[in-house]
């Protein structure tokens, strides 16, 4: 068996100890004869590794008793409508900073139940910046301030939290645990799990405890924060052998040093990365220095022509799933915290060797 | 390693053969160096999974090009707001058959949209039989007539659809795949996949698809069978590795020939199964006979003060989960499908050894 260097955007790569652990457990967990995903998830065992999950993402993000931590599901889209059905009343008017096709989506979502200000959009540059917050139209009276702090497709990225004297709600799927946040500076922060989490099919909903409890009356039960946070994300059947991951990750988060550990080890494969792309007239990044993205990297060569070539001799040394997307076109690496500094080596060996090949 | 007993209402047992494949694949996916957790939805290889795993449901069941087969997420919990949603408009009427704690759920959660008429309920005797039909107050103009097919905590079970000149919407969480059915007889099933499919975190839609494209403005697309059909069920990212899991329990049912194979054996199961209760003077049925469930076996002792007594003396024989719902009281066993007539044998030995000592 080798492992491919994987560098999907997600769902995207797991760390191998996280396997390896879940593969010697998957016929009995701990003694107890049975997987976890045969437990009921009413039983000690898994009350147990469901609470040890959230223990250890609330010590890992500093998550304070102001806020709840929510496991979930249906993804980050979900997310898009449980937002404005929970913080909004009809009528109710809320901010959007446009960055990228993730935000287009929220947006577009968010339309269905308020009046969406977007205060600010980079769509007329294919999302190659961040509108500078000076500029930005904010609504005198918005429900919150809605970003993407990291657009997993265009690649560009929020250093932080913008001021704001209304809840910033933030989807953070692809840059969640990638680093020290101070989450007292949102109101919301959601996550799907796919990238830096766990397997799909989870989602991390952090949501500060005064902005729950006024849901539309229209508001499915399941997409209720209040209902959800009452019966400590068990409200129905949660998905429990996701949540069971999503904590083996959360352990192996903790031995790489937590999160200020590994943002050390993603700026050294971000720094390794974006200096091949720098330092050679070959390669180019389409976004302003300044916002890109430790976590996802797209990058052209200076032909399209060549990007069959270059994925195809990719493929040939393990580097797995480099296409970008198609509307940016070129090569996209997702770097997230599972891939290893071996494998943007790896990479960016290849890349010089495709450029003196081909350059 | 030594797997246990394993009787729990769900999350519940999955075959050992699909835990193993699991395992022996969990780390490389048929020589592509990742995991299935680890694979893109977009992937060749996943979607090749996908269209696997619902190609053989499809055939499993025996439905027909006029259903949407989806694989969701959010649980049968979920699909309690989605069908009024999808279904129905604002001031419509729907029928309710109230057969047990999650018929009750169902009515609840369609009330926030729907003016629900309960055609008829057990309540009164603890949800101990299922209304005769004959005497359902069924109204003149519902959209749909729900049932709850096999009730998981009251442990009664529909023989068949209710005949209807409107839409059956049955949730079959917890009797889907245990013997064959005739689709055609319902507008629409629904399924957590939790007790028969596989791991929770996904749950299966089969929805006529002329059912389909009427949802209300304010459903959240993720929530709209439209939008998910149109998106071969990729509206956003699914439930990757469950659906894979999924696919793994779909080709061992196949292996056990089908439903009828499977249902053969269920047969055998629930027949030792009632039979020690019934052949005894000291274990009772709290079902009325002839609806007893194939899947959910409730059974008391003579004494509430004997079950702890009962309950430690089979943990110790590995037979694990029998405590019964508090509002039932005594024992439940649930015999899935991957629950071994082997496993119902130690049970039923188990209960004949109680009995000579106790009784």
């Amino acid at each position: 068996m080798t492992r491919a260097f994987n560098f999907s955007a997600g769902p995207a790569a797991l760390p191998d100890a996280v396997l390896e652990r879940a593969r010697d457990e998957i016929l009995d967990y701990q003694g107890s004869g049975m997987s976890v995903m045969e437990m009921s998830h009413r039983s000690a065992e898994f009350i147990d590794i469901a609470t040890r999950a959230e223990a250890d993402l609330r010590e890992l993000l500093g998550v304070s008793d102001d806020y709840h931590v929510l496991f979930l599901q249906g993804g980050a889209t979900t997310q898009f409508s449980a937002i404005p059905l929970n913080l909004t009343a009809a009528g109710d008017t809320v901010d959007y900073v446009n960055t990228g096709s993730w935000s287009v989506k929220a947006i577009k979502e968010a339309r269905k139940y308020c009046e969406v200000n977007v205060v600010a959009s980079s769509e007329k540059s294919n999302f190659d910046r961040i509108p500078d917050p000076g500029e930005w139209h904010l609504s005198p009276d918005a429900k919150y301030l809605h970003i993407c702090s990291n657009e997993t497709i265009g690649g560009v990225q929020f250093a932080e939290a913008p001021s704001s004297s209304v809840p910033v709600v933030a989807d953070m799927s692809s840059e969640i645990l990638s680093r020290p946040i101070d989450v007292n500076t949102y109101g919301l922060i959601y996550a799907g799990a796919q990238k830096n989490i766990g397997p799909a099919g989870l989602t991390v909903v952090i949501v500060r405890k005064d902005l729950c409890g006024s849901a539309r009356p229209e508001t499915p039960s399941m997409l209720d924060y209040a209902v959800q946070a009452d019966a400590d994300s068990m409200s129905n059947t949660p998905p429990t052998y996701t949540w069971y991951l999503a904590g083996l990750v959360f352990e192996w988060l903790k031995e790489q040093g937590g999160l200020s550990g590994i943002q050390a080890i993603n700026e050294r494969k971000a720094g390794r990365l974006y200096g091949a792309i720098e330092n050679s007239n070959f390669y180019h990044s389409p976004v302003e220095a300044g916002v890109r993205s430790t976590m996802n990297v797209p990058f052209t060569l200076p032909d399209p022509a060549m990007d069959a070539d270059f994925l195809a001799g990719a493929e040939e040394r393990g580097l797995k799933n480099l296409k970008g997307h198609r509307s940016v076109g070129g090569m996209r690496a997702s770097i997230y915290n599972a891939v290893s500094e071996e494998a943007v080596e790896a990479l960016t060996d290849y890349m010089l060797e495709f450029e003196r090949e081909r350059g």
